[in-house]
């Protein structure tokens, strides 16, 4: 059995997600944390992803140390989280941030479906990219490791709102609300050698 | 010992990061991700944190799970991701992001200096903002969860630059560049109930 992943949700029962928070974070999140054990240590390190269906891509080098691990026998813990706000409240121990949280655990295995997880994990951050370049060559796909797990083990957490004061300290002369965060995309930066004809796409524009 | 957390670092040590860049990203990022083991399972869930020197703090509520763990001897591993950009590559294949990454192992003991560490991780996000607030009650403080790990077995790894295409791909009309990435705060949102008196302070207008 994986460990409860409502650990915090059991503490703020208010903050609990369901499946659809599930699929909104992992969709969002530019890039997922992906936790293995290697010798009795957590290790933890960033990852792409996708998602297709309920069935969620992490995506990395077939040689990455980390699919060592999993193919060792290692179970995973994947999480993806999203900031959406600094809470400044009028007191230190108040001080919170705003975000939601996907944590899958499971048993990953290697994509069943290579050529799926490879268009779900380009397709991710620009929907459609996959259509819009050259596809991955069998050699690509033998060198490109992407691993598996079902959404089905899969909990979510979100904090919103305003600051939470006590009331003894709703007078103090001190500033308080939510710094809202975001991401925010910049002018994107072309090739220098772009062949004529190679337009920027829809979402890249976007 | 701790797992070598040089794995990818090896595979791409044109990658690899030093104490600075350590720092660096550890300062820039909201939030880190905290790995335990957990009968077994890893366990990944973001966490406040804070910077003093060269050590690390995570912060939760005392009675958090995590803590639980480590409190039981559970490892930690503390990873903080930065995303600079979309990589767009010209073949699936080759799509990348640009990230800065920092990774601290080690094994966490309760904060040795309860003050400082709720300092540090109160002014994380919004430097200064400790000594403009109510700083914590005894009873808050024994609420409080920080632990702390020395940055000694930290490492860093980053990806820059632009797009890295096969010589046979340079002529497709794909277009191919990076999508700069960062944070975008929107302007703050007071509470309703704010004293007369209490100014946004420089920081939070910024």
């Amino acid at each position: 059995m994986p460990p409860s992943p409502s650990t915090d949700v059991r503490r703020h029962p208010e903050r609990g997600g369901d499946a659809a928070l599930v699929r909104e974070v992992l969709d969002e999140a530019l890039i997922v944390h992906l936790g293995v054990v290697r010798d009795g240590w957590p290790v933890v390190l960033p990852m792409a992803h996708g998602r297709d269906g309920d069935t969620l891509y992490v995506h990395g080098s077939a040689a990455a140390g980390l699919f060592r691990d999993l193919r060792r026998g290692s179970k995973a813990c994947v999480t993806a989280t999203v900031v959406d706000g600094l809470v400044l409240a009028r007191s230190a121990f108040n001080h919170s941030m705003n975000y939601r949280c996907a944590v899958v655990y499971g048993e990953a295995v290697p994509a069943v479906d290579l050529a799926a997880a490879v268009r779900a994990v380009t397709d991710h951050n620009l929907p459609g990219r996959f259509d819009a370049v050259r596809p991955p060559s069998e050699a690509e796909l033998a060198e490109t490791g992407v691993w598996q797990l079902d959404l089905a083990t899969a909990s979510a957490k979100a904090r919103r709102g305003g600051t939470i004061d006590e009331p003894a300290d709703l007078g103090l002369p001190v500033w308080a609300g939510v710094i809202p965060v975001g991401l925010a995309f910049a002018p994107p930066v072309p090739e220098k050698d772009l062949a004529d004809g190679a337009p920027p796409p829809p979402d890249v524009r976007r």
